[in-house]
């Protein structure tokens, strides 16, 4: 028997996919193919060359490079996808979802075609309608096309409540259903402090307050840059749903999974709780939801149909 | 007794100094406070913020702060300087220096004034006459004021070996001797894989090839970013020597440290050999050099006093 | 400012404290002196070489000695006692206390002498009493003499309930009040997978069979081992808890704490929920229990203070 | 795609055997089965219980479970073989080294049914000996059947070097040829700190003084335990030659190969230096060695070929 490292390739070579790249590298998890546009390919390969120049004072071995050739993809067991455009001024909301769902389509035509085996896990804006255009485009078992955006929104919760109570943040968990940012879901009820429901320790509208916080959680990083959006958080939450993968962990993760009947809702992507593992998505969780918390659902859901409504 | 976190002051909170905030949390090595000017206060605070948000999906605890206020080091343990301006079309280089070397006075001010037991790790450019006039302002011992050039350049040299042998970085080791890049002066008489003396791994044509690359390792990566130079390699190299003090580890690293007759020269930072501990350069290791050896550190230290002259 | 590693005695060279000691080396969370008897001098000199011997390939630095001379743990900062002896036939349960309690008087004059203000962390047992005895006999503030029992009850719950759900250990999460093993008051409704109360997930037969065999969890080490105890997750649970104090991690974690009125009990060392941190236990926190919950506390207490009876 | 965790198998519960799982589990390397003969099932179970116990506090996820039985084995990615008696009072050497090889027989046997496909470490003593046995039996090719002396050798050399010089050990590195212990080879010239040549570092007769340390380093250790031998260094070098080939690291490492002409040797098992990787033993790295050297490797040479004629 021979053991060969994992392949994994990080499409759109941007301050997420390189702080992916970087995280991934660091936690040994595989050797890491960086891709992007012909025009930014010199950069791509500055970016992977940097990194790998770090490997021996952080001690990991991996190999890191950068290419424009989806050639250089070929065999890859997971595949993470950042690419994508931000919204400019004067684009519109729709105009925004079809370029994005343009390149979306032209990366899982080149993930079908030079890594037909992987594991896919989506993290461009809008990110539901995105994991569903690279599922629909690429044909792949919907276990193995996920979208990332839960795990990033409760990490912001579990910082804003750690900052509150001054406890560690390996002690607080969160729970959210739903799509991203305004859209998002959470259910305070299944939230802790080390076990403890967080109502019990912090007044309604502190609590509220936090919500609303990690509602605007991409928003507030944005406005403080001033010149482009978060990516230390979303590139460590992308990790963890890929190690979880990787290494078979069965972790309990929210991710962006199909549905098809699950919480009453079909042909759609949305964020709900899963267990991911060697399979990728290997079950989604279903939970028996209040009428309030199953209206905000259906709200949540109503906003992802819209945006792909717009899909061409 | 009670048990603090280390607080860690990088000052310049650009790529360089944000990805050396990363990794030093990731390690949970201390508290961090990030700081820029004002006019970059808010993107700042921006990268601090993103990366706590990261924090329970990596699963370390440091708070992590920006600030543009150097009150806000006050008690600082560590003090990690990145702040520099790189050199801009139709600057002179002694413009340069200057205008970093007023940077770096200014720095060591606000060092002195708000953590005076601080040890100091120096990375900005030209980095022996940075650490030189950091020491003289500031007035430090010279064991605390510590500049990085050496672990970089090994770092690059043992990544290039590793790649031509395809073996593991972890057992490739490098030595170099005098100024960054260009003054580099390695010692491959003292640089292995797996304890084998290069030159009977190596081609010697392949192996100077290696060492011209690695001279010029700042550069390469210069051209293919396009638009600005390393930082993954160079903040891990910070940590690196970070680590050996704030842990006490009593590593032998290259070091800029300030030599009083040591190698024979005076009143000078060089990179010299070192024993990287709890007191910063615990000791300065002299080790015999051929004649040619001795010729080209020279030579480097000529190139040094060459910018240091520049100096007003 | 000089670095220096912490210092950590640990006292008792058995299984557990040679564990505690090499899981504290690999975490580089500082110098360890391996305290015994003088018949097991050379045993625990022998056990502290060997760990050493790890640290080249394991990647760490930490001195760790044996010695029977409590001189050498003088200045330790903190101070971890697994020392006692297990019940031998014939041997009245009043006889073990006592025996127990006398090594326990025994080693805090000796930490009171040489490490006067270290934090201490007891393993020994019966470990309410113990660390009662210990808390009486050094008169430290009860911040710093805490008993562990809590975490490791939780870590046995978790994976009992980790391997019926074929989830991560990672995400699932226990908590219990009161004495160890059969005194232990597990709150199932603070207990969950992924956030998900266990009751959703478990049928209650299930989860009450857990929970029996988590209340004997010790014993069903003790009898597959056949001759001693169980050390590995005893040892891990001892090191999170001095990794939470040395890091100032503010972790929201069970320990056994001495009682001033918190849920309605006095001059008691009893497992409450604390927060860990710098100052050891700096909070007890209190929570509302049920009639069901305080009954089964108040018999526990019972149990604790019975045993504490036995005291001469 | 499915990512499967990888499975390790432990043949010999003991000190060593049970120290080699735990530290494989905490590096999630794969899950872990921990055999030893039907009489010990029970203590194996309950090891491997305790350390799963531990996970859920070291944040790892691994079954790790014990047998008696070799069809629990079945499939086994990697084979480390710790089983063997230690030297008894009144056992001729002949003796033992037939009872290690009847031992070492039955597990090839039993491994060559159960998990053909699988990379094998040897640990058991005479290792030389006994890893030739295997290979015998087996008839595994020689890639797949490796054994562990050099990479303890020189750890223990490292240690003592780090001492002498107190520096960190992961700046001091060694290098040894031939058998283990006595036979053990060591090269100077190919040992250094921080990348300086030792001799220049250390007096001659002090660094004699540590070769002959490391050389009588076993026993040192069992003396000293007065009851049993090193397992904590033998453990730690075993899971770092198993991290090498499982991560396809590519490390240069000393381990005990079948050489076929190789330093002018065939038909044996020897340590010497290798390549180890995902195909294990990838290659014999040959070095030119002096007169000394080749006639000091000459005798441990004769001395591996005199344990091996008294196999039956």
């Amino acid at each position: 028997m021979t053991f060969k490292r994992k392949k994994i390739a990080v499409i759109g070579s941007g301050f997420t996919g390189a702080t992916t790249a970087f995280i991934l590298a660091q936690k040994e998890l595989g050797d890491i193919v960086l891709v992007d546009i012909p025009q930014l390919e010199n950069p791509t390969k500055g970016k992977a060359l940097d990194m790998m120049e770090s490997s021996p004072v952080l001690g990991f071995d991996a190999a890191i490079t950068g290419t424009s050739d989806y050639k250089d993809i070929a065999g890859a067991d997971l595949v993470i996808v950042t690419a994508g455009i931000a919204r400019k001024p004067g684009m519109s909301r729709d105009d925004l979802v079809n370029t994005n769902a343009a390149i979306m389509r032209s990366v899982a035509e080149q993930v079908k075609q030079h890594a037909p085996h992987s594991t896919v896990i989506i993290l461009s804006n809008p990110v539901d309608a995105m994991t569903y255009t690279f599922y629909k485009t690429s044909g792949f078992p919907k276990n193995r096309v996920i979208g990332q955006s839960g795990v990033l929104d409760t990490a912001r919760f579990r910082t804003f409540v750690a900052m509150e109570l001054n406890v560690s943040v390996e002690d607080v968990s969160g729970f959210v259903l739903g799509g991203h940012g305004d859209d998002m879901v959470p259910l305070l009820r299944y939230s802790y402090a080390g076990g403890i429901p967080l109502d019990k320790l912090i007044p309604a509208d502190r609590l509220e307050a936090i919500v609303e916080r990690t509602r605007k959680g991409g928003g507030e990083i944005v406005a403080l840059l001033g010149n482009g959006s978060a990516y230390y958080a979303p590139a460590a939450s992308i990790v963890q749903m890929a190690e979880a993968i990787l290494k078979d962990k069965k972790r309990i993760l929210p991710s962006i999974a199909y549905l098809e009947g699950e919480y009453g809702y079909h042909d759609l992507y949305l964020g709900v709780p899963t267990l991911l593992g060697g399979n990728g998505i290997e079950k989604v969780i279903e939970l028996d939801l209040t009428a309030d918390e199953k209206a905000a659902l259906d709200k949540s859901v109503a906003s992802v149909r819209n945006v792909m409504a717009a899909l061409n």
